[in-house]
């Protein structure tokens, strides 16, 4: 968990092809964001893109996806990514057929160093 | 072209697997949703989120998908996809996948009649 109100979490998502991948997930049980009330977009909508500001401030990325399907698992959430030039499915989406073997979109930073600044950039931008 | 303003237009993908595909281009040339001003954030989430009403009310799909990637063209723009639970890719996202051939996830609508009602729906949305 990197960060969390009483409204939604925000987890680092433990996937070797991936290392800047967050999800923003929304604790009522609702399906779509048309779903919830006009201030509970904006908040949910405040928090992915202080995730995308993260990420872009601890990672640099070539570019930031942000996804919210939920086809599977009908439960508001968003995937909020950091894509590299040499990462494993890029240019195609993550869910797209991979590209290369590489783990070259991995960020050099270890996992608790990339968890401890993503969670400082995070409260800092939602405080 | 479905709805257009000053900042951004929606548009209807002739996507032959997916009628209820469209997307909302913003005109100024950024890449990312983080580098609009607050308020053109907020504008564009309103438009992203009145395209995914129009084709809730139009199309009763059994899911949105909502996606902003830009990988190969890093111009901001926003897929809003109506998902079938029997099209052609679910319920993987559209760009996983073909699950099957079928084009069931068609609307019975003619596209005529289909961008007709999500003109209407956007315009009064967005009033």
């Amino acid at each position: 968990m990197l960060w969390r109100d009483d409204k939604c979490r925000v987890v680092l998502v433990a996937d070797p092809d991936h290392a800047g991948y967050c999800r923003v997930i929304w604790q009522a049980h609702l399906k779509e964001m048309t779903d919830l009330a006009d201030a509970d977009q904006l908040h949910c909508m405040r928090v992915v893109l202080a995730v995308e500001r993260a990420l872009r401030n601890v990672l640099k990325p070539h570019k930031i996806n942000l996804a919210e399907f939920g086809n599977l698992t009908p439960h508001l959430h968003w995937h909020v990514i950091a894509r590299d030039v040499h990462d494993a499915h890029f240019p195609n989406p993550i869910w797209g057929a991979r590209q290369r073997q590489t783990r070259h979109g991995a960020t050099q930073l270890s996992a608790s160093r990339l968890r401890e600044q993503l969670t400082f950039e995070i409260s800092n931008l939602l405080q």
